[in-house]
Parts: C-alpha cells; structure tokens; sequence
C-alpha cells in the first residue's frame, strides 16, 4: 500500500487534528507539520503532539511535504491549494471541503484543466464540535470519504489519498462533483439550515429561557447541528446555495403537505405522512448498519 | 409523603411502562394494575413484571386503584379518563398528554367545571422507542413534569400526583394549560414537524437509498424524532395544531428571512444568524444543565 512520508495539514481543526492523529496512531514513523491562521492554534497542535511542528507560514508548513490536507472553510480551500502546489510542487493535495464543484471550478487553469495533483475530497464525519482540541483519532472510522476525482487528476495522486484516507479507518467512494453537491445539499447543509433556523426563531420568542427550560431531550438532538462552526458553515450554504436551493424547495412542498393536512384536520393524511416518514428512516438507519455494523446510538 | 397504594396504568407503552418501572422501584410494595386494548401488550407488561396484573378491560384494571394514570394517545385521553372516574370513583386520575387544553375542555362538565379528581400532567421525556418493551425505569430522572391543575383541581388530588412523579426522580411544576400547549408547540411539536417534513421530502427523492447512505450522524441526529410514535404524534399535531400553526409561521418567517440571505450571497447575514444561532443553543444547553447537571451528551 502506498503511503506518504510527511503529511502537512492547513488548518488545524476538527477535521485536520483528527485526520493528524489518526495517522499518527496507524503510521507512527510519519512526519507531520501544520499550518493555522490562528497562533494559539498552531501552539496548542505542538503542544498535543497532533503535529511534530506547525510554521508560522503555510509555504514553510507544506514545504517538504509529500501529501497536503487542506482542511479549512471552504471559501478558502481553492487559495490555499493554489499556495501549496507553489511552495510544494513535489507534494499531492487534497482537501476536505463539504462543496466540491465551486473548488474545482475556481482551481480551473486557462486551459480548462484541474492541476493533476489535486484531489478533491469530503470526509463524510463530523460533529458539532470544532477547533484543535475536538481532533479525534476515530472520527472517521466507518465513515465515508468521497473522491471527485477529474479526467484529468492523477491515478497516482488519488491513489495516494486513497491510502491515507483508508489508514484512518474511513471507506473511500468516487463521485462526481455536482452528484456529491447535490447529495450533500439534501443530507447534510438543508438540515443545518432547518436547525439554523429553528433555533434562531425560538431565541426570537420573548420567552426564550423559559421556551429553552421545557424543551426535551428531542430538541437537544433535533439542534445538535445548530452548534456547528458558524463560519465553516456560512461558507459551505453559500458556496452550495445553488443546490440547497431545490432541496429547500422539496423541503417547503412536503412541509406545506403536511401543514394543509393539519390545518383541514386530515389525520388519514397526517398518519400517511408520519408512517412514510418513520419507515423511511427505518430504512436508512438499515443503510447506515450496513454500512458502519452499529445500531441505532 | 403521601403515597398511592394502588396504581393504574391504563396505555402499557413508553411513558405507562417507564412509570410502573419506576413506581416499582421506589415502593416495592405497591400494587400495580395495567390495561391496554392490545391483548399481546397486557400479556407481555405482565410477563415482564412491569405489572402484577393485566385486566381484560379497563373498569376491571381501575376498579381497585387510587391512583390511575392514563398514558395514551391525547385524543384517547378524555373518554379513558371519564371511563377511569365512573369505574373506580374513590381514584385520582391523571393523565400524561403532551397537549392539555383540549383534554380538559372535553373534561368540562355541563356546569363548566372540571372534574376535583382529574390532575391534568405532562412529564416532559420522551424517547422515539416507543411500546412495552420500552419501558425504562430511569425515564423520568432529572426530567420536568408539569401539571396544569384547574381551579377545580382537588390539592389531595395534585398532592398525590406530585408525589408520585416525585417518586420516578422527576421535578414537578405547575403551569396554565394555554401556555404549557404553546411552549410545547415551539420546542416540541414544531421540530417533530419539520423532522417528519424533512425525512418525508428526502424519501420522496429518486435516489433515496444512495441519499441515505451518504448522511451523517448530523442527520440521524437530526431525525430521530421522526421515528416516534406516528399515531401518538398524529394525536399531538392534530390536537394542538392551533398552537403549532404559528410556531410554523414564525418559523417560516425565519427560514425565508436565511434563504434570502443565501440567494443575495450576503454573507454578513448568513453569518450573523449562524452566529445568534448557535449561541442561543449554548444558552439552552446552560439551562438544561443547570437543571440537570449533566453536559451535552
């Protein structure tokens, strides 16, 4: 299996800690360097070992690097990788972002052609935990990453961090990258967007604390999500809003379905739904089992 | 303290089940009688030691008690709970409904008065199992109940209601019937709504199971609700939905006002309200662990 030497991570959060420690504990002699924007950050990946070094320069961090991680807000990635492949034109490139065509499409030469050495990625894993301290060396085990490789990406490249991504436990797909975009816009950014905007419609009700006070164990999940990073999140719904759009749409049509139903006092109507909706998660709880072999958490 | 020496559960799932559970463990020597319509779910309560006796109908399973708690679907609540007072009129009857104020204006007699033994109560728990074997006697620990007690409302009667919440580990409190249906509107009911909405719109889609087995554990998270109880929750939607449809209409205030945040790429907006978002979240999360000193789970 191939595996790289040194591996440089730009941007220290949840995602690159976590890629970084993971493979520390599965390739113990790899060389790990780091780059933050953030000072403190950099100082406290030394400190927790997540990296043997982190530099104040994201040219110096990847350097001598055979693999870069860029594992910042999406808005950001393209630069970033653009920075990388000047300062480490030997190294491969990827990166973590949860929107894979406005990268892409931004990382595009005169010529139309996407850099060979750049592989598009989105590990499907993550929690509303952020920052350094959240790295977890099993964050993505059992999880998915997803590849949109283009014609013209380098087999060698993808194949590199392929190896990397399957070291940290992860089950590794191709897709193409609107496919994924689409994908993800229902999944995953339409329900942070419905979250978002619960909780902010109830933080607007006069009785907010005492709304907050009776509020069950249904709620703390039903907004797990709302607890996100803000800025990662503001940048994936608006590089994606393209896609969010039509999701949010479906989204409105089955909400308006179910309101009428209510509103006319259907319960015929109103049980359809709920007996629909139940046994389609049911049958995704079946996929996900499946996939990972764990029940229901 | 005071103390009911024989309990009636009529409804033998979730809730009926978790409070015998409970009640058991805390006063070994109470005598405890169940009913259910489901033959099966009587058979299986008194197998698993949730009660010492199951009768086939439900004057026979009150006849005895003093304390009888109707733990069924809200629409069902009212007839069971005239039923329950005809039967065994020495009990106090209460009920665990997650709408109140249509319960009790079913109650009202042709005086308009409700009836002294009636102690209308909702303990705010819940899980998306639901049936018999879901019973846990822990169900109730550091949870709120609240009552909504009438002028009417004998104070023998809420005593020993109280009490017996008590005895389950819950804290009790006391609330007007309108605002306990409005507040539950907004932090319980409005989410199960859009989680069923949700998961209905995403399984309408063509490439559902692909769809599926591409999310999350944001999105398990975020449609657990949706695997509850669909003729419970086609019973909570259908009775409080004067008080849900403008919870919804807050709500859709909210998510227009962040599509057009996202459709006009402004993203001081989108930013803003992720912001507000999730620090109103912490702020709920304070307050549930000020009440149950327990951190995010």
């Amino acid at each position: 299996m191939q595996q790289p030497e040194h591996v440089a991570v730009v941007g220290l959060g949840l995602i690159g800690a976590s890629f970084a420690r993971s493979l520390r504990g599965e390739w113990p002699s790899l060389r790990l360097s780091g780059y933050d924007s953030d000072g403190d950050t950099r100082l406290r990946a030394v400190d927790l070992g997540i990296v043997d070094s982190a530099a104040a320069s994201l040219a110096e961090a990847v350097a001598a690097a055979d693999l870069v991680l860029i594992a910042t807000p999406v808005r950001s990635i393209a630069g970033l990788v653009r920075e990388a492949m000047q300062a480490a034109p030997q190294a491969i490139v990827t990166d973590t972002g949860s929107v894979k065509q406005p990268v892409m499409e931004a990382l595009r030469g005169s010529d139309g052609r996407l850099p060979a050495q750049f592989v598009p990625g989105h590990p499907v894993a993550g929690s509303e935990r952020f920052g350094v301290d959240a790295g977890d060396p099993t964050l993505f085990r059992g999880r998915r990453v997803i590849l949109t490789p283009a014609a013209d990406t380098a087999s060698a490249a993808v194949a590199l961090v392929r190896a990397s991504w399957e070291a940290t436990g992860a089950t590794v797909e191709h897709m193409a990258a609107d496919h994924h975009d689409e994908v993800l816009a229902a999944t995953s950014h339409l329900p942070h967007v419905l979250a978002y905007a619960l909780v902010d419609c109830l933080s607007a009700m006069e009785d907010r604390r005492e709304i907050f006070a009776y509020a069950a164990g249904g709620f703390r999940d039903f907004t797990r999500i709302a607890s996100s990073s803000p800025e990662m999140w503001r940048d994936i719904l608006l590089e994606n809003r393209h896609m969010i759009a039509p999701a949010l749409d479906a989204f409105e049509t089955a909400l308006r379905h179910l309101r009428d139903a209510l509103a006319a006092g259907d319960e015929a109507a109103v049980l359809a739904t709920l007996v629909r909706s139940r046994s389609a998660r049911q049958r995704f709880l079946d996929v996900l089992d499946n996939h990972h072999g764990s029940g229901e958490r």
